[in-house]
């Protein structure tokens, strides 16, 4: 079994090294990984400049790929040119922070995952509920794993894209895994507006890791999480036609004199 | 009326200007865009630094807001405090090339609408399909301003996001809008791999502007360009919950032992 593991934290960081660590036990790994941190990278790709791409080592031993690009960048290139074959599986994260409801379209954990399930992969973005700088990502590493040897033993959906999000706790007191919606929650974003000290405004983007407008639904990745579950939602990955506004614009008088 | 325009070729792009222009003969607008080019930016957005804003002229008068982020960004700060209502409209582009089939992932000009959109916006992304440098913008600014007007007489879905490819014609050649669906391709990349001067190697992504594998239909956005028509394409923006795996999942016997 080979799986592509991918993070948007960075190469360094230590949620993917726990991935990495308690998926090697089970399979031939490959790590590719951006080497800064790009969260919120959504699908970014580096299309004007070059790549560039750097073996990285851990304890003397070689550990990874450090693109300079996102981690959609480095979903295509190792698919294209570092993989000597097609992986079954490709994992993403662990990421520092959850990514459910309205933040999956900006997550570069997702969007890794994302471009996996694209090339026929399937995939899973895995991250971990906290707003903590420091973190025991074993917990997390080991539910990962754990949803992998489901996949592997069971008859759920191949190529499919698999969202999950990892309560904060102890590998004990975590209750399970449970399907879950993305929740709910309207466009909220705010800016905190600063002066830099010679008077010109900037600003910061604020926002709460569990968007706080959500709408409270039981089947909803952030009840589920905040129940002591691992939130697993299939995401959607097809072409984003929409049919439904296509046939009305189809059906237009509007486009007869066209 | 109100119109925020924003792309993602950056402040300084032609396609902007020519958009900002023609669009300004019929409502008050307000230009937001990246100070940078962010071509293949898809939804990312700035987290973790601040981001700058620098007013920006043009012959003298003010053009728009110069903001050092990605083009999302623009939206999100345009909507939060740079705006002192929220627009009617918003307009992204004209982009330097066709945002089309696939490739609309990736497309900073489809994200930046896409924002719009989830915003309850009505937000068009406009893109002139060419692999020229220098073109002339205005048969394109001249459709998205009947685009405009077409929205604004008909009863066509308020609040959608509406992806438009105009081809490189003059303006009495354009046959007129047609309603596509995004050409089906299938996942083809190719990297280029050089060596530097240093002997390391690196990569450039390769890509045709319309995917060299799209499926020919007579309604995709594709042929519609090829055939001298706007293209118009409604994407889906909701939520992106596959409900058909959840389903799948919500039966599966796996999640009863957890």
């Amino acid at each position: 079994m080979r799986i592509l593991i991918v993070n948007d934290d960075g190469i360094h960081a230590p949620g993917l090294e726990a991935l990495a660590e308690e998926l090697s036990r089970f399979a031939e790994i490959t790590v590719a990984a951006p080497l800064q941190g790009h969260s919120g990278a959504s699908g970014a790709i580096t299309i004007n400049t070059i790549l560039q791409v750097e073996k990285n080592y851990k304890n003397g031993a070689f550990f990874g790929y450090a693109v300079h690009g996102t981690p959609v960048d480095c979903v295509k290139l190792a698919l294209c040119n570092l993989l000597p074959q097609k992986p079954d599986y490709l994992f993403s994260g662990i990421n520092l922070g959850a990514n459910v409801s309205v933040n999956v379209n900006y997550s570069g954990t997702v969007a890794a995952a994302w471009e996996g399930a694209l090339a026929g992969i399937t995939s899973c973005a895995v991250s971990l509920s906290t707003s903590a700088l420091e973190n025991d990502f074993t917990p997390a590493a080991a539910m990962a794993a754990k949803w992998l040897e489901i996949m592997e033993n069971s008859a759920l959906p191949k190529g499919a894209l698999y969202n999950l999000n990892v309560p904060r706790l102890p590998l004990g007191e975590i209750k399970g895994f449970a399907p879950a919606c993305l929740a709910k929650a309207s466009f909220a974003i705010e800016y905190e507006q600063r002066a830099s000290p010679r008077g010109e405004n900037y600003y910061w983007l604020r926002g709460a890791e569990l968007p706080g407008n959500a709408v409270n639904e039981e089947d909803s990745d952030i009840d589920l999480l905040r129940r002591g579950y691992v939130s697993v939602t299939p995401l959607f990955f097809d072409e984003p036609t929409d049919r439904s506004v296509l046939n009305i614009l189809q059906k237009s008088e509007l486009f007869k004199y066209v």
